[in-house]
């Protein structure tokens, strides 16, 4: 087709040595990574497309492969070490044939991650990688090896939210980011746009007008997204962990405290899976600021969230959260006192600054979750259940939901098999339904053609 | 009056301890800073509110007077040093009651400026003041004590250009800005919104997806224009000059290449400044890389620009300057390679990289010219003078008119005289009647009712 | 008895939590770093006690334990990490109860070094530690993990030498290293006094004076001699090797250029086994600088090493090192230029700078020799094998014979079997036995009583 | 003379280009350092050697000057600054052929301060430096030009001694100066051979064992004993005051605290200097900590020092010292006590840490005192006297005597006119001879021959 003629855009071929890290291997190690980086060839291309294009316009991962078809990346063995070699790589990742050190340090990043999971957490690595402590352990070895682990004060605010979100949403992120900045905090998102964007320019600003030199973008991803929602320009430190579930891990051991703004489905799946660890009796009392905050306009947003969790999880689930709204001053001054107590408290239980070893992460949450009929069919979404387990079913159902509406296989699951059978309490039931619609309406889920729901309700 | 109930913003009180220079003082010298603050202390305090709300929505320096009615600051006097007292500071230069850091620095430099002026180039400081070089090393004293010479690789880019331009051409400065950033250029501008802030916002991001950490973004200003164009939040470096005069020639001894982008008569009149300074015989041969530029909807206005200079100066100025339309890429690459060429020129002839020495300014552009109806009447704009005495006096009659039509000083003397009379070809005061005209249509030049103009050619 | 409260020194208790690299573990890493250590609670204890009274007097390291017997250290896991609990620990590494902070240093050195060791390399670690590759990577694995290995310009000079040699020799390494000093060469050696002192004591003070801040003292020692060679206190990066061979092969290949001071039969077993490795084919070509030096009063010294290594390995052999006698300054040109050619070569091969992978280092030099009778039988010293492998012999015979004169397991051999029976040239045996006799006179070989051979020459 | 081919050494030619401080001059500044060069080019010849022959074995200043007779310095101007060209200059200075680091950067400071005392404190230079608070400011002002002054907290050690001391008085200075080093003190002597070298070369050590980069060793010399004395190669901050008394009042506006160790002549004048000013009723209850220390064998002396200095100023003197001897671990303990009690009244009474303001030093301690026969007959040595006027004139008692014993000024005015005549109690004045034979029989005092007083006491 001509129309390739058009689109292609100007490219670069470049030989790049690594540092940081890559740069200090043995020869057993390079061998090792280099049969690794040809077993994961795909998915190495696909990463380092994403970060290659970090900053560009478009987010639309599929636009990168085809503005970008014929690039490659190939790691070479050298005596001395690693080269990385990309041909006809995007060349706006390079200034008059340097490649900017900022998008190089990503490169490395999807190297070293991509390279530690295929060899440090393959099968057969000898590794326990199946019981709650070896996953937590696996989730560490990896977040070190990327140097993301260091013993300095707590001020890492993880922040989520919607990756397509209003001007006004964007906005605010930004002011709350700013407001965070100016009080000293660093910033962890999901390294996209939108909400995972705007809070870390905010810092930046801010981290500037008060001289803070070493400041930490961190954008925490993994492979399934990172084609989707390419690390914003800022992001100075990335780490690619292996799946959903140690990548949400990872959010809950680094953060000292999460702020969530206004998002969709993946939003509300992220505030279930947090609500489903802190309710448990085992994190009781354990410090763990969580705000949830948007503009006046997202208001209706969060009052939903906020009924939709008292009815499913009970009245005390909303004593681990608060919601401000339109206030980024309030939003940074809590936050900034909440880590002041998680500070204390890891001081006087004796756990480290730089990872939250106390909170106890139950190996359910740990597992993927594959939404099958079989599966859906055996949740069960009843009042009288632990809060904590009935949010665990629920993230699942919401899961499981989203997939039969939007994902591919989910879909094809649907149209063969007829609806999920999912039993539960019609009430809740019809309490998830309508925040599903709200999604829909407020388009923070994309759906094609009208919005049926893909399950039917067994009380 | 109850409107001030309703326009006062929340202020806050509070003490500072000066850093970086101003902390390590001599009793006697914290005596004189005292002192001399006391003596100019109108314009300290506007000065300081400028900064203190830098970074605000509205650039209106009454407004800053009006918001903050009550603001006042005093420099003590303590053995160990001086204290700054803030009294009724807008709120929005604290985070949680204390200082921005950067505010502070900002801060810090008003008084340090300020002083400097005060006590080192006052009448009586028995230095000498009237002599070109007497003039040269004031702007030199003045600039080393604010710490901005350095003995480091040639990298300064002066951008000049309007403060009120199109959306469109703000974000082509951001453009260009980044583009440069991406090749280690740091950026000097009048430290104000529109063109002096969007090349700095560029190079902000630019330099940190390059890991540069030691960047700068120096501020120019002077008293009679910062609290109009209030330091951006970039800046990094502020430096407040006692005049128009020593400002712009802090700009073209500082700055290792120029840019400008689109702008009013200010912009004008700077282009004819360094075109009269660069077109002298003693100054041939001195690279200095000069480019015009804008987004591809401002080619008009350069191109009018061009034909002005053409039919005034002559063709031979267009030597000294290119323009590059649309194109950021372009003009980073030409100012780095022209950068380059400085740098070699400096080590051949052993002048220093922080100060550009060997250029020759006259002192009749060191001087202020005040356009009374004699002095306008002495300007000789005929073909036959040599360019470069042309341009000065075309830069004068510039100053004049826009003094006549928009100044209060100007515009009361035209009512009491009737129009300037001036001595020009007429093609060439047609040329000039034109280049306002357009000026006023595309509102780069701010005129209630519909141009007059106030001045009559006498050929 | 009594004695104990004539010797006892003033002893301090203290709790110590350590820095760079112990300080961020896993729970699990915690858990096994206080079993090993446990484990190796003895050795833990007697390394321990020699840093923490390096730099003192005595260097007896028996002394050390008689004057701190009721010393004792504990590691003990903390939630949060580990904690080092020392009773009784000599008041000298303390300042007003405080721990020096180098010395804080060099104990965490001991604790890491030997738990990596007791884990990472223990026997049922799934690690291949009997191939030449898998010794090598061993090696380079404790290196890495001691954070000696970085990607920074070669510079790193190998001092070996005796630990008790005469004023005029340690003068001498004082002068060669502030010779290499003030080129900006770092010195790595054995790390305890007399040639393992001198070198680094005169390049902190060269350092010094050319304003070098970041240089690097390197100490590479094992647990055999720790104790009786403590750490001096200019050292600021100690390595624990688990074993003698390692801990050569952490030299040579860590060091970019040797220099051999006089010293006694462990020199000279050094010498061999440098020499064993160079003469092999694999690495004829390889660069590696290598220089005998001394004042002028130790030139018969090197005469009679040289004169015995061209008896017994050829004049070949004196290609790979040259003899510099009384001219520092001689000696750190000559290196300095050698190090330029390592750097070259490198980077032509594409070998690393920090660890110099091309040479090869047969099998038979990476594991230990015990010195049985049987052992010593199979030795073959005769003319007419490759200069390397008879070297390897060589060094061999030397290590029996020093065991049979000196050590405790050796003698206790002798007195049992009669001499060694070694099979070699009457005229090399002659040699060597001459070379030792040497020692002895010169007092570089400790013998209680008349020195007696302990081995039979078998043609 | 054939000689001087024996004696003279290697040199070397070379050209400078200065760094820190003389690197950013306005053209001016350049030509009138290049001046003043001129104008004092002996004393800049004799300076400059004496740093370039730092740290030689040899103390004696006309050695230098024989042994490098041909040695010149020239300061020449270039339009971007000034160069310094050395002819002849001492090979020891440089590492083939490029000058060491730290010895560029004392010269450096030769060439900085001389200029700014033949520039900024030229008798023309409208400045006053009569008054007290102007001879104070001459010295902040030069002390600031030097980059001594920063705003850290207050850990500075004077040490005062002899530059000719017993190896046993030696090894304890440098005891000394590791347990100050320990405790995070810095040391200020008088930059030459013997206690103003041990207590800076105690301190680098346990700097470097405390892991603490960026010590101060700072010398404070002038042009009459610099050449003397030359700046021991430690000394990373050398300043050049231009007389004794400048440089006897930098030592009491720097120090945070003083400590006298054995000497001669010249440290009972610096004793009586400080007591003269700590005694004045103005220095009442300014804390100002001061010890005077010595090995066990060096008691005696300290006894007679304390001796004296009890009967001419009475027992209130001895608040104002105290004397501890053989113990450097409780010198240094309450060194850093005192010290936090000179930061608490510092902040107290709002005095900056850097230069004690608080301290009156008189003026005429300030100014030059010539030792005429009418000096010395106006002294006015009898109890009853204020102590601190006692001090001052048996400071100037002293000053006379030794000149008249060892001066070649003082002698030549002794052999003409005879005999000083001082008026003052014989009991005071027995004393004082007393002290000055024991300084002659402890080998502190150099005299040709026997000892024979140069003055005749008047009742």
């Amino acid at each position: 087709m001509s129309a390739k003629i058009d689109t292609s855009l100007p490219t670069v071929n470049a030989r790049i040595y690594p540092r940081g890290g890559l740069d200090v291997l043995s020869r057993d190690e390079v061998a090792r990574l280099r049969d690794a980086s040809t077993g994961m060839h795909d998915l190495l291309r696909r990463c380092a497309l994403a970060v290659l294009t970090s900053g560009s316009a478009s987010d639309d991962p599929r636009a990168a492969r085809e503005l970008y078809p014929d690039f490659d990346i190939q790691v070479h063995q050298q005596d001395r070490g690693v080269r990385i070699d990309l041909a006809h790589a995007p060349a706006m990742a390079f200034v008059d044939g340097e490649i900017i050190h900022g998008v190089a340090d990503l490169l490395f990043a999807v190297v070293r991650d991509l390279a530690y999971t295929a060899i440090e957490l393959r099968a057969d690595s000898g590794r326990d990688l199946e019981s709650t402590d070896g996953i937590t352990d696996a989730v560490f070895g990896l977040l070190r090896n990327a140097r993301i682990l260091h013993p300095t004060e707590p001020n890492l605010v993880v922040c989520w939210g919607g990756h397509s979100i209003s001007r006004d949403e964007y906005v605010y992120t930004k002011q709350v980011g700013y407001e965070l900045g100016l009080r000293g905090l660093d910033i962890c998102t999901g390294c996209g746009p939108g909400a995972m964007k705007g809070p870390m320019k905010g810092a930046t600003i801010a981290h500037a007008k008060q001289r803070q030199r070493r400041s930490r973008y961190i954008g925490i991803t993994e492979p399934g997204i990172i084609a989707a929602e390419s690390p914003n320009p800022i992001v100075n430190h990335l780490v690619i962990m292996p799946d959903i579930e140690k990548r949400l891990e990872a959010f809950v051991r680094l953060g000292h405290g999460i702020i969530v703004f206004p998002g969709g489905v993946g939003t509300a799946e992220e505030i279930l899976y947090l609500l489903g660890i802190l309710l448990r009796e085992e994190n009781e009392g354990l410090p763990f600021p969580l705000i949830f905050t948007g503009p006046s306009a997202s208001a209706p947003y969060f009052e939903q969230i906020d009924k939709f969790l008292r009815l499913t999880l009970g009245e005390a689930a909303t004593s681990r959260y608060e919601i401000v709204i339109g206030d980024p001053i309030a939003v940074a001054k809590r936050m900034a006192a909440g880590i002041r107590k998680v500070r204390e408290n890891r001081i006087a239980h004796k756990d480290s600054f730089f990872f939250n070893w106390s909170l106890k992460v139950p190996v359910e949450f740990q597992r993927p979750f594959v939404p099958s009929h079989e599966a859906m069919a055996t949740l069960d979404l009843h009042h009288g259940r632990k809060p904590h387990e009935l949010a665990a079913d629920l993230r699942r159902a919401f899961s499981g939901i989203v997939a039969g509406n939007v994902k591919e296989d989910g879909m094809r699951r649907i149209e063969a098999h007829g609806p999920f059978e999912i039993h539960g309490d019609p009430g809740m039931m019809q309490s998830l339904d309508a925040l599903l619609r709200a999604f829909v309406e407020q388009r923070r889920m994309k759906i094609a053609g009208e919005y049926k729901p893909c399950y039917r309700v067994l009380a």
